[in-house]
């Protein structure tokens, strides 16, 4: 059965496992909390998710995505940052606990290759995929290869620098994409909307029981979504951040379609018109040249496993 | 003589030819003024220039590299900026004047693929060329392979937008790359500083006859090199610009080797080096990951004939 691949997608708070077919399909699922930050238990943990997917993956090598930076040969983690993980030679141990052959990715990398693979591009092999979440990762597929990028950290499109000496990010720039269009930003604004005190931020005071770190870029999307207008301001902003992104992602790679994905990108239907208007007022060369489509992720929650389980079968079968 | 292939680059102002052997070497040459914006007259000058190549070049594919947005097949231009050409079937026509094979490139991507299989960039096969001339235009390879885009457009670097509300472009937009950190840039800031009448601006005075029209990138970056204090203040500025830059290039692609061509790129070591240095100081994840090397081109003004015979001949041969 060496069609069949196993993904699995370690995320912050929990461990997916899926016996995934060619067609990218879920035929049996396993899943479990994530286990604290040591390598030892999450290396179990796998190793358990995979002897309950079942006979039918007994043979079927393993496609593992997880945050973090791994190296293109997809075997060590350089750098995550929910797990322990540093320079950790995590394909190996895991190859030698499990008997078969194993592939890593970085989890936006597995993403974007499912939604190229099964989902929304399927059929176009120019995309770029950007995930929203409380950031802003994404990954490319150019000529219908997953680029990795020489060191494995291509796709880390919420640090290019849009706003010069604009809000400090995380990553130690000041003014990234992704602290003007991400669930990050929706928060920021939010509290400082809160901090005003204007009668425009009573509902977010509500939601928020009047205590700005309770603020965060789901509820603001879902306060927008319920027609609270100084939360669908803040949406449209983050939709008009977005779009000019996307104009300079266009710039650079000149794609055949755009994917939005991620928690933030699949909650709201305001945030992507917006954004999709944005690019199109703000691609260079417009009118000149077709547009990229913009759409939503097809998969949801599930293009990280089977991304990873189809990268892995593609690789090493 | 199949593994011989000519290239012939059209630009502004002149036409170059050339008979290219496998290695990137230019057996013959070949050369004329460009004769106006007539498809007809630049189609009978590129007839002439391959006869001119003589026997050796008989048999052998043609690129042909100019300014402008081909579609990713190397059949049509959809629009160049200095001929009159618009939709134009060129490859039909002069495939049809030659009797033989030819292939369409881009001029940025031609001079970026020959930096890549024979130049500054060998031997690395995940690279971002960068031309600065009076804009920034440049091309990527990536895994190996010359990525156009879905639409032929990838590369456009200089037009992605650094400065939202910034200085006014001519892609429409405002704030691109392009208009902060290229040859127009210099010439720009080179007139804001002759206006102001300061002591500073003497030399610069001198060089323009005090008119501001005469300023150009060239004329502030010689003057730079001559010692000028004011004219090395405004390079230091423009590489700084162009190394943000880079490090956004290099947060999307995150590529080994970043190539510096055109005009101004090789006129400039001190841009280069304040360039180095502030995309080492800006790029996400620094101390976390290898830097990309910062290289001058290699090949000069040559690089766009000699990328666009080797396309020409591994498409066709």
């Amino acid at each position: 059965m060496k069609s069949y691949a196993i993904g699995i997608d370690i995320g912050g708070t929990k461990i997916s496992a899926g016996l995934v077919d060619p067609r990218g399909n879920i035929l049996v699922r396993g899943r479990r909390p994530t286990v604290g930050t040591d390598p030892a238990a999450v290396l179990s943990a796998v190793c358990e998710l995979v002897a309950e997917l079942g006979p039918g993956g007994a043979e079927a090598v393993v496609g593992v995505g997880a945050a973090g930076w791994m190296d293109p040969s997809g075997s060590t983690v350089a750098f995550s940052p929910h797990l322990a993980w540093r320079d950790e030679p995590l394909r190996a141990n895991l190859e030698a606990a499990l008997g078969r052959d194993v592939l890593l990715s970085n989890d936006a990398d597995a993403a974007g290759w499912a939604e190229y693979r099964f989902g929304a591009a399927a059929g176009e092999d120019n995309m770029v995929c950007v995930n929203l979440g409380t950031g802003i990762g994404g990954s490319l597929v150019l000529d219908g290869v997953l680029q990795r990028g020489r060191f494995g950290m291509a796709g880390e499109f919420g640090h290019q620098v849009m706003v010069p000496g604009g809000h400090r990010c995380a990553c130690g720039n000041r003014g990234c994409w992704e602290q003007y269009a991400s669930g990050n930003a929706l928060a920021r604004e939010g509290r400082a909307l809160l901090a005003v005190h204007g009668a425009t931020s009573y509902r977010l005071r509500e939601a928020s029981g009047n205590d700005p770190h309770a603020i965060t870029g789901e509820m603001v999307g879902s306060l927008a979504v319920a027609g609270d207008e100084a939360c669908i301001e803040l949406v449209v902003e983050a939709g008009q951040w977005l779009g000019l992104g996307l104009a300079n992602l266009a710039a650079v790679l000149d794609p055949g379609v755009m994917v939005i994905g991620g928690g933030l990108g699949s909650a709201s239907p305001l945030l992507l018109e917006t954004a999709e208007q944005a690019y199109r007022g703000s691609l260079s060369g417009r009118g000149y040249r077709p547009y990229a489509r913009v759409v939503g992720a097809a998969l949801g929650p599930d293009a990280g496993l089977v991304g990873a389980a189809d990268l892995a079968r593609n690789a090493l079968d």
